[in-house]
This record gives C-alpha cells, structure tokens and sequence, in this order.
C-alpha cells in the first residue's frame, strides 16, 4: 500500500462531488457516491463514517439525506482528510539506533541522546515540507482546477444526475451523527 | 512499515561509519558494522548488497577488506540511499478514479484524462517537495551535524575501536563487485 491509501482518492473525489450544495441541500447519499464512481456503497461508508470523525462531513438523516461538508471547502485541506482517513502516519519511525553503538556499553552518554537523531531529523524536515504542500490543496483550490478544464455543462450534469436519483431513506453511519440545521 | 524503512536508518548510520576512510582504508566489514551496532552481519550484509548494486558503495576484498564510499560523502544524499534501500516508492498510487464517473459511460471524454488527475497533481507536488529536502542533506551534512555535537574524542575512539578489531578474510557481496584500487 502506499504511503497515502487509494481511500483518500476516492474520499477526496466524493468531498468534491459535495462543494456544491446546492446539487442535494439534505446531503448526498454514499449510494449515489457510490453509484456515481462504479464503487461499493460499503466501500464508501466505511470512508464516510472516518470523515464524519474526523468532523470534516456532517450527516442528515432521513428521506433524501446524506452527507454534507461540515465547513467552507477552502477550510477543508488535503491533509486534513489524508488525516481522517490513514491517520498521522510519520515517514519514518526511528529506531534510535544512534544509542545503540558499541563503543557506548549498556547506557549512552547524554550528547549522543541529546536532542533528536541527525538522520531522523533530516527525515522530520522533509515530512514537514510534505505536509506543508498537502495542508496548502483544499478542496476548494482542487474544484477550481478542475473547473478550469472540464466544460461548463460538466457541473450542470452532475446536478442533473444527483436529482434524478431517487430518493431513499438514509442513515447516517457512527454514533453522534450531527444534523445538519 | 513506514514509507522510509528501517533498513534505511541502518544504512546510513553504517555510512557515516564509512565517512572517514582513514579508520580503515580497505574498508570496514558488515561484520564489525554489525558488531558496532548490535545487529546481525546477515541483516547488514543484505543492505550493503543494495548499497552496492546502487552504486553507493565498492567493496575489497580479501583479508581487512570490507565496504567503502563509492563516492565523496558529499556526493551521496539521503535520497540515495533511500533509493537504493526501498527503491523509488511513489507517495500516492493514483487509480485514476476520475475516468470511473457514472456520466462518462464507457469511455471518459478527452478534457477528463488531459493532463494528471487534479488530486494526483497535489500528492506529485508534495513528493517533489519532501524529495528535495531528502537531495539536499547529504552524508556529510549529516557527518557535520553530528561532530557539532560529538565530542572530540569520538571519532578517535571510533577509529581506534575499528583498529583493535581482528582482521577477517571479507568476500564481498553480489556479483561485480569492483575492487578498490
């Protein structure tokens, strides 16, 4: 598996399907999520009930609801929802192997633990300026892109599919779904 | 298993071993890389194989032989390494879920496979970015960050250790190995 799961492509392609609210102001359905990228509803769930977590969608139970941005999409970043999904993975887990050199017996001597690794520390570095490029995307800036060159009907369709679905019961997946007011 | 492997720690601490060729200029055994660093020779010897076949290391062999820098330490990054340990691993596996849109039928229109997929595009930008901070620390940046906090003595009982170690008939790893001249 890579380092970022194939569940946050498809998490972050459902999120854009829901920028615009006005396509189901109940919410979209992880049916129709699922439906509409020829993936299992199940598959889906399991997503959306970690984004719902993470607190990055909110739920509205009932005839014709689903799931919904839980804020603005410029407030949604990338990582945010590589977090929700595959958790605060770090790059690199150090062993210290550093304090394990022969030549320092059974207890290292401070300088040698002091601070974090030097190699370690080049690893945290280049984490960090991954995190900054991920924490810069929001879905917000992604839309924008792909607005840019899908045509403009492109839009108009989804919206057009989404409300010719019809319209089935849906309960929201966790404890302490939040209705939408 | 993190995106940087353990293997990877290993490697570069027994490369900084190797900074200073003076310690021993035939090179140092994965024997007493191994014994210096409470590991198993099998387990190095696998990660100097990769070294080798990467071209990071040449070894010598015959009696006080062993492994030295194919090249000047600040010639070989961390990227490298890591290269030459867990090979090229992109961060993100795109699916190219954004042809699979329920709209496109069969056959995705031109303007949705132009260019990367929006989302591939954001993971590209953040690998480019850890990448380049992996490129640019080398192993003598990192010998340099560890003599500032090393005491003097260090390097010399280092050396010193590596002198007092009995001398073994060392057969390097892997097919073309090139000799040392």
């Amino acid at each position: 598996m890579s380092y970022i799961s194939n569940a946050v492509e498809y998490a972050l392609h459902c999120l854009l399907y829901l920028v615009n609210p006005n396509d189901r102001p109940g919410g979209v359905s992880t049916r129709d999520l699922a439906d509409l990228q020829g993936v299992s509803t199940e598959y889906l769930a399991k997503i959306f009930t970690k984004l719902h977590q993470a607190g990055l969608v909110v739920g509205t139970e009932g005839a014709g609801g689903g799931f919904a941005l839980a804020r603005a999409p410029e407030k949604i970043s990338v990582l945010d929802v590589i977090v929700a999904i595959d958790g605060k993975k770090p790059l690199f887990d150090c062993k210290e192997v550093r304090l394990r050199c022969a030549l320092f017996g059974s207890t290292a001597p401070r300088w040698a633990s002091r601070g974090v690794c030097s190699i370690h520390a080049v690893m945290l570095e280049a984490e960090a300026r991954m995190r900054t490029v991920l924490a810069t995307h929001t879905l917000a800036s992604i839309t924008a892109r792909v607005a840019a060159k899908a045509p403009a009907s492109f839009s108009t369709d989804i919206s057009a599919w989404l409300a010719g679905r019809p319209v089935t019961r849906h309960a929201s997946r966790g404890s302490g779904v939040r209705r939408q007011k």
